[in-house]
């Protein structure tokens, strides 16, 4: 087990109703609310209306920000930044899923910015010294941001999705009531599980191999999401599945499950190419990228497969080479990816064959990568990932 | 699953040498430094000199307080109070297992409080307004009071052994190094590991069985300690199983497992009892009393059990009723913690037939009880760990 540092302040208010506890959150704070959203769901399901007399009750300035689109761009935190500055912002509150709470904490730092927070952040990589304080009203299971201090933004003229992380990013609380899951689209659901079992899998298989409790905790949470999917796919108002499914989403990326493992993020990575080049969810593209790329680098590095293959999917290993069991585990994720309704190509995504030596070019292997991927492996994953 | 609420802010420096983040750790607190502690036995390994030479090197005031002994008691938290007062002293640094944490923490608040501490805060179980800051460089696997807000005291007089929570007593960092745990004798750690066990079947064995995270974690928990322990028992200096015991004991008790779930607390309750008789060592009272708590309940609970049986202890379940695969995973566990060198009776552990009733007397089931326990049940099971 590798040496490591954990801390993760983030309050969690969960359950049925758990909006109750906002008002007292609130008043922790500063008189005037940034709110950020998205679309108008959040109007349409009711947590609009809950969440403004929550701010009302606390006695709020509210000034709104909406139309936090999926993969958030860089023009909406210049907007939310402006915002910030021209009403005297304490505390910006994102009601929504990762897309709108990772663009609201780049809103809080980029306040706080003397420079330009793409430039500062995100290319000269130089420190932040302070943030707005952030809290969140979750409506989708997927990212984890709701208790990580991460956040992703992406550029889209220069197609480039690049991720941020400070410890002045945790949300000061995030709350958690499955029920607001229950208006989300079945794709956007599925989605979220890919995105959450795509969290799990970049920590599993990853460096050390040795007996570590995280890679146990993993495995536990791949089988809490399946069982519970399943559950929620044929009744989406399955209270204990949305539960499940919610909480387990929060626990695949708090920071536990990387704890003392080099973790590899590959399969993000890669994936974050798709998304800056064809804005394609989150989710999707990880459901197209991710099986192909763990079967590519399967052959390089079979035991943790053979274990993933008989914890998981309990396949028979008798008489099979290490190989050909991993290799096994693979196509058995793949088509699990597709048994629940999520894309396994890029042409399900659209996008065609040629843009693939754009999008592999902006894709930068880290040295700790699982199987030592190098920009080439990247090209022929993504050409693997037509099939 | 149960609405919760989860906070906890504990920052964690774990792995080989992780004590050389103390003196940048203590750079965040005043000069006056209570440094606490128990026997002898960190002065024999080096753990003593390496945290003086970290206090010297943040330039502290240290005053000592030692002989923290297993089962702490209220005198030696009168005498830790009494030094805060006389040296205004700014922050506690405990060094130790659970007995020196926990003595630490009811130090930290008695010294902020008027009244007494055992009457204010265990008798009338008023609420406390402030603590001093404390710290912990962990040499012992056991408690998980290195991460948790939790302490238990013993008022050996009045035979009591009580429990207090409050957010303000989480550790404000945690050093654990697994090397530091290499010292212990072989009896600590198996204690140690029962104990761990006993926290995860606390939280397990408790409703509602329905499909919880928090439960799928528990057996992810369960396996890793009893595989690296079986390691550890045949090699004590090997570093990955103590790593793995070292923070599935944090993870054990750092309050995720019971998220969602009524939580027991049985077993420890009826403990209690015998160290506050007998002083007992905790972990070993633990291995005499939770499996046979466990078989006197697992008939009217069997459910919980099946499973438990099953992913845990791999047993068949065909042809066999409910009740008995129950009993047959409760006889496991003793059988276990019998193999693993634990006592498994009260004789074992110096405790005689008559003592029952008094003892029985003095523990008051939680109405959340898993069974629905009375204090005649606990007068039974106390019965049958004569056996």
């Amino acid at each position: 087990m590798h040496t490591f540092d954990f801390y993760n302040p983030v309050g969690i208010h969960f359950g049925e109703n758990s909006i109750s506890k906002l008002t007292h959150e609130l008043e922790k704070f500063g008189p005037n609310v940034l709110l950020t959203y998205g679309g108008g769901s959040i109007k349409r399901n009711g947590i609009y209306q809950a969440v403004l007399d929550s701010l009302k009750a606390a006695r709020k300035n509210v000034f709104e920000l909406s139309g936090i689109m999926a993969n958030p761009r860089t023009e909406k935190v210049y907007e939310g930044i402006r915002m910030c500055r021209d009403h005297a912002i304490d505390f910006i509150l994102a009601v929504g899923g990762g897309s709108v709470i990772d663009c609201s904490k780049f809103i809080a730092v980029g306040a706080k910015l003397d420079g330009d927070f793409w430039e500062t952040l995100l290319i000269k990589q130089e420190s932040m010294g302070e943030a707005l304080p952030l809290g969140v009203v979750l409506t989708l299971a997927a990212t984890g941001s709701e208790m990580n201090a991460t956040c992703v933004i992406t550029h889209w003229q220069k197609h480039l999705k690049l991720a941020y992380e400070h410890d002045l990013l945790y949300p000061k609380f995030s709350i958690l009531d499955p029920i607001y899951t229950y208006s989300v689209s079945k794709s956007q659901m599925v989605f979220g599980c890919v995105d959450i079992l795509s969290h799990i899998f970049e920590v599993y298989f990853s460096a050390p191999d040795t007996s570590n409790v995280s890679d146990d905790i993993a495995e536990a949470l791949m089988k809490n999401v399946m069982e519970n999917l399943a559950v929620a796919l044929n009744n989406p108002r399955d209270y204990t599945a949305r539960s499940n499914i919610m909480w387990a989403s929060s626990m695949a990326l708090n920071g536990l499950l990387g704890l003392g493992k080099e973790q590899d993020w590959m399969g993000h990575q890669i994936e974050h190419a798709l998304s800056a080049f064809y804005d394609v969810p989150h989710g999707a593209g990880l459901a197209v990228v991710h099986p192909v790329y763990l079967k590519y680098i399967c052959q390089k590095v079979p035991k943790k497969f053979v274990r993933y293959a008989q914890h998981i999917w309990h396949l028979d290993r008798s008489g099979k080479t290490e190989e050909a069991i991993a290799l096994e585990s693979v196509e058995k994720t793949r088509a699990y990816f597709k048994s629940i309704g999520a894309p396994i190509t890029l042409q399900e995504v659209g996008i065609p064959a040629e843009a693939i030596n754009e999008m592999a070019a902006t894709v930068h292997p880290f040295p700790t990568s699982y199987a030592h991927l190098t920009q080439e492996d990247v090209k022929h994953i993504l050409q693997q990932c037509l099939e």
